[in-house]
């Protein structure tokens, strides 16, 4: 842990008292989003000291060109860089001619924030004496609506203290913004028109290349002692802003505010010569709204969200605010609205990784949205990557394989890959496999198998394509190998054989002839439209089911596990309990090529496969790989604990769960990677809703329905998590004493506990 | 083989017509050099037409901040870049008030360029009709002096043809030049003084960070009809440059020129506050000798040079060009006077790859410089890696080595590390094995053993600490290995026992324990200082040989030969001969993961092992793996083919070895690699001279004298070459006929033919 000054509360983050240090880390945390745009916790007013400006709207991305020391032959033209977008929070505010600036003041007190999160909004207040002696009291509230996803409002109120004073609000718009991550200091933005009309403006600017047009609005309400005040505003203007400023003498101990509404439609959702005034209407209707009733609405939003989305803990205000903060931020980055967003890495809290979509989603963050959300929202995730099917072909293509062929991409943003090393962009391909065991996870524990034959199988068809053209035979072993890759643990490059590559390529395989078989038996006309456009013939067919039967998988006789690659017990196995707690994290004090000669696993790999693949193996089996890698493994990846601490559950190790859960749970709120600054780590979030619900919960599907297996850490009293299963939710209660299931939903669900058979009836509650 | 122009001729590089396309290729191809310093072919007049300026002076660089798209711990922190350097060869040249350009003019004819090799000197010549109507004639001939090679020298005539003309001949200066290689368009010099007095002008510039101090100076005379003209030019300066304007009427039919001396000092050889009046005095003492008699001595320097290094081949114009421009290219980059210089791979030719120093000198270079200059200049290219040595352990302690572990660099300028890509900069350590190697071979043909206690010792020391730390025991196996590294065959990245480096780490361990024996019987107080210095124990010794021991060697019962790497066999054999042309070269063709699972081998790998412990293996093992290993070797480094083509000759192969032997000869002039215009492949023409004398001529040592097993092309009438073999001169001239060896020196000289013993007395002609 590096900080601890987040206040421990059941439903907020909060910080109290102002450190310039804390700014950084704090605009990460109290950063909000609403699935459509998001922004990291910006001061309204200026400040001039350090800060890191960000606002992003979803899908809107710079495809900045390449820039590495040494060019490989099929590296990407271009990294899809996340854009910081142009700004529309700012207000500045002049107080009897004094710039309000808390990097240059005489002194702050009851300097205050919290989000809250049972409710999405974000509140900041502070009392500050200005250099010129005058001191007011500043509150601002702020939160992007969920029902007008185009919108945001923020209430910002000033209370002179000791005088009366003139209080000039600027409210600005500001396209001439720039990103912290630029490979050749291009501009991003150009700026085409701007206007102005009344207490409203809006500019429109486009990006560069990706021709992304945004138009960014603000309509502005002052108020003094709660009652609206008609003030005419002084326009000031340049190319890339356009500012209002709006004087009014406040007295003593009264307190004046502004309320401003702004935010962003952009061309992927209007027609571009629609923009501005799908910018104005939507800024008119929710004036007319007005900040308070807007608030409201978002409260029971966000109600709704966390009737089916919450953890309570009992017991540990630190794990049941840590769990919460990772709910509120998977639900603030995507709400599963749109088929052409996904998950960023960072979401809206940062630039840093580029890009929006990672393997994490389909490895990490599809069962919590499974659970938590109407299925529609998986089937959108499932989709999104459907969509980018003739872009893995490319892809694909690109690094020498045909026909048909598709390597989905290791970062993306529009389907093209984006990354650039050599060792993860061409060689960490079992992303690939990802893909298809997403479609198997959604079917599993969705039931719906109309996506299979719509769309589904297409995928499967592409990647299983891949997996047969990419395995080779070894004459030598007189099996198919797969040569030169880099597993889940990104600690070892360009491995031959690594296990959780070679088994989910056979896995791949396999699941898709199975479902090529099922289609063709049951979904006649899906499939003769799927075998005409993919053109797979019974050879192919015959050939991709070789190289799955005789795929070769490292074992060692010895240690009867699986190998996590060829070689692997030619490396020192020197446990990381008996490495010097000075080499830790190895990311860190060694070089590069230490680490990759060295046994330590960044995260789970062969272990990433038995919990994938939980069911293909014994229990025996699972704790003598678990046995076998677990001390080997450092965790320097944030996707990494949440997997041992399942499978560690499983094992009845729950002091080992429990240790493993408390890596996950508070990762950003007490930055255990001294990089918080930097934004959160959306992804891994969905990580640790999993070591909960089917860690410590034991949520499996087994015989086409929910099995559980609930354990509860000692350090805690109870908790209760909730399932969508299959359009009802089931709400589950652990406690030291037992565990009771209570069904909202319109018939009978057969569920497992602790593999024994159990019937709920709808809205009732049983106990075990 | 991309281009054609030139004209083949037993001692000149000619070029004839002008052609824009081959502007670059050509300033490659006729540059000179010094050893101190070395220009691309530039012209001296104005051209706006494309160009690639450079003008380098030995030693001289610029730490550019790294710049990697992802960095890795124990990247370092810059690149050495080659310097472009002030200019000092322009000469602007106004004819009637147009200015003279080639890119800008009515029409050219007889454009001509002559390197001339012999000689050593560079002549361009053409008659031009400007936009202005007038015809004129100009020639210019060009030399670095070898005997002040701080002076280069200029004799830059024009000839009105069809009308009397005014010239205005601009000699200058300028500070103001820029790389083209430059990772954040850092500003590389600045220049602090600048002065003219007379004819003549200096500038004193430094580069930024190294602070080297140059003084570029100049000093112009005018004939007129081969008479010296007093003109007093018109001045124009800036604070980056100076002009100096002759102006001068020539009538139609006469010639009017200007001389040109200028050139470098450098606080590398003289102190910062002596650089002007030594670069005054030096310009000085070439102007009183004057153009004339300065290049009567260039053209004796070069005989003296020619006399020891001349390799001539009768019956094929184009391999004798091609061997020439090979053999001249490596004597105007390196002339061995300077134990703080070292073969850059471009020379003085280019700015690409950066750095000075590579594997290349020790593993290609040493030889040809050992068999044609005094063993003094192979003992400074040694001396060179003994001075580095103290960076080479603080190199291997940034990766995590210890206690005086050496790891030499694999490019470097002073002995730190430049390079920054993983796979090469931590992996490639094979380079490591080359520094005792070089030493091992430079006592093996020159006998001085003296090197060793002096100085070689410490380095084996250093490297043989170095493959001790790094190999690492494998309990599975019982035998030490070698995890991660490259070999030379960089299409393999982080491989596991790589069988060359293992090969060369056991040898290199084994070879310094002998000399360490050696010295403790042989060199009684050397061996107390060194023993002392590297704090050597007898314990450290016995687990070093420990490791040499047991080291493992990847082998292939069913083929009988050594693997390249473990795994090899899983490999797709699919020989080179069998690939689709059209996907080659791979390098271009495929992406990067691809070449790597691919069995394509850049360069000797295993073989370049043979190559250098040739005497280790007998001729079937040799004929054995070169079977094996050939068939997938696809030579796309230049450093590949001289290896198999000597290999092909031991096996008397000779149409093989002389197939291989013409990829190498004219690599550049045919510009095989297109990409000529960056500069010339340098140290693999030190290749090239061994594809002959040690391929061809079959020289070998051999209980400790020469041995050699001359074979000839059946394309040939005959070859000679000479070899210095301690301090005496061995002339061999090989024909369709027979053998003859010339020998001159002061003492009969033993050596082997085909194995049998010769006695050969001096200055005494024997044929065989």
């Amino acid at each position: 842990m590096n900080q601890d000054y987040i206040k421990p509360d059941n439903w907020s983050i909060i910080e109290e008292g102002f450190d310039v240090e804390r700014v950084k880390s704090s605009e990460s945390l109290f950063s909000i989003g609403n699935g459509a745009m998001g922004q990291r916790a910006n001061f309204e007013e200026a400040y001039s000291g350090p800060t890191f400006q960000g606002s992003y709207v979803a899908g809107v991305y710079y495809p900045d060109k390449t820039r590495v020391g040494w060019w490989k032959n099929g590296y990407p033209e271009y990294f899809a860089k996340v854009l910081n977008a142009p700004n529309w929070i700012g207000i500045n505010v002049e107080i009897n001619g004094e710039k309000l600036d808390l990097y240059r003041c005489r002194s702050i007190t009851n300097f205050r924030r919290e989000l809250n999160m049972k409710e999405g909004w974000y509140q900041r207040s502070f009392d500050i004496t200005l250099l010129n002696g005058i001191e007011v009291s500043v509150k601002s509230v702020r939160f992007l609506s969920l029902d007008l996803d185009e919108v945001g409002a923020i209430k910002y109120e000033v209370t002179p203290i000791n005088h009366d004073a003139t209080v000039v609000f600027t409210p600005y718009l500001d396209s001439g913004i720039t990103n912290e991550d630029t490979n050749w200091d291009d501009k991003f933005w150009d700026t085409y028109d701007l206007s102005q009309q009344g207490d409203s403006a809006y500019i429109l600017s486009k990006t560069m290349k990706t021709e992304f047009h945004v138009c960014t609005g603000m309509l502005n309400q002052i108020f003094l002692e709660g009652e609206q005040k008609n003030i005419y505003p002084k326009v000031e203007t340049n190319s890339t802003y356009v500012k209002l400023n709006y004087s009014i003498v406040i007295p003593k101990g009264k307190t004046a505010g502004i309320v401003k509404f702004g935010g962003y439609t952009v061309s992927l959702n209007h027609k571009e010569k629609d923009l501005a005034s799908a910018s104005t209407t939507v800024l008119k209707q929710a004036s007319e709204s007005g900040f308070d009733a807007l608030l409201d609405l978002q409260k029971k939003a966000w109600s709704r969200i966390w009737e089916m989305a919450d953890i309570t803990i009992e017991g540990d205000v630190k794990a049941q605010q840590g769990i919460r903060f990772n709910i509120f931020q998977l639900n603030q980055t995507y709400l599963g609205k749109d088929a052409r967003l996904n998950i960023g890495p960072k979401g809206f809290t940062g630039e840093k990784y580029g890009g929006s979509t990672y393997w994490d989603t389909e490895a990490y963050c599809i069962p919590f949205y499974m659970a938590t959300k109407d299925q529609v929202v998986a089937r959108n995730l499932l989709t999104y990557r459907y969509n980018h099917l003739e872009r893995a072909i490319e892809n694909a293509e690109k690094l020498g394989f045909t026909n048909g062929a598709a390597l989905y991409p290791m970062v993306t943003m529009n389907g093209e890959e984006c990354h650039n090393e050599w060792e993860i962009t061409f060689e960490e391909i079992h992303r690939n496999g990802a893909m298809t065991f997403a479609i198997y996870n959604y079917h599993r524990y969705t039931g719906d198998y109309s996506y299979i034959p719509e769309k589904g199988l297409e995928v499967m068809i592409g990647v299983a394509r891949f997996w047969h053209q990419r395995a080779t035979l070894s004459t030598d072993k007189n099996k198919y190998v797969i040569l030169g890759v880099t597993g889940p643990n990104e600690y070892e490059n360009n491995v031959n054989n690594n296990w959780y590559t070679n088994y989910l390529a056979k896995w791949s395989i396999e699941y898709c002839i199975e479902n090529i078989n099922k289609v063709k038996a049951e979904y006649k006309s899906d499939y003769t439209r799927i075998i005409e456009k993919t053109n797979l013939k019974q050879e192919e067919i015959n050939a991709m089911s070789e190289v799955a039967e005789k795929m070769y998988f490292p074992f060692s006789e010895k240690h009867k596990v699986y190998l996590q690659q060829d070689g692997f017990l030619d490396k020192e196995l020197i446990s990381v309990s008996d490495l010097d707690s000075s080499q830790r994290p190895i990311n860190q004090k060694w070089s590069w090529d230490r680490i990759l000669r060295s046994p330590y696993i960044k995260q789970a790999d062969v272990l990433q496969g038995f919990y994938m693949f939980e069911d293909q193996f014994t229990k025996e089996e699972l704790a003598l790989h678990f046995d076998f890698y677990e001390p080997f493994t450092v965790h320097e990846s944030s996707l990494s604990p949440c997997v041992h601490s399942i499978q560690a559950a499983a094992l009845d190790r729950m002091d080992q769960a429990y240790t493993f859960y408390l890596r996950t749970s508070r990762l950003d709120l007490d930055d255990y990677n001294k990089e918080v600054e930097e934004g959160l780590h959306i992804t891994s979030m969905a990580g640790t809703w999993m070591s909960i619900v089917e860690g410590f919960g034991g949520l499996r599907i087994k015989n086409d329905t929910l099995s559980f297996a609930p354990k509860i850490p000692k350090e805690w009293k109870g908790y209760t998590f909730n399932v969508n299963f299959r359009n009802q939710i089931l709400k589950v209660n652990v406690s030291q004493e037992g565990t009771s299931f209570n069904l909202e939903g319109d018939h009978e669900l057969l569920i497992y506990v602790d593999d024994k058979e159990f019937k709920i009836s709808p809205n009732s509650l049983i106990t075990i």
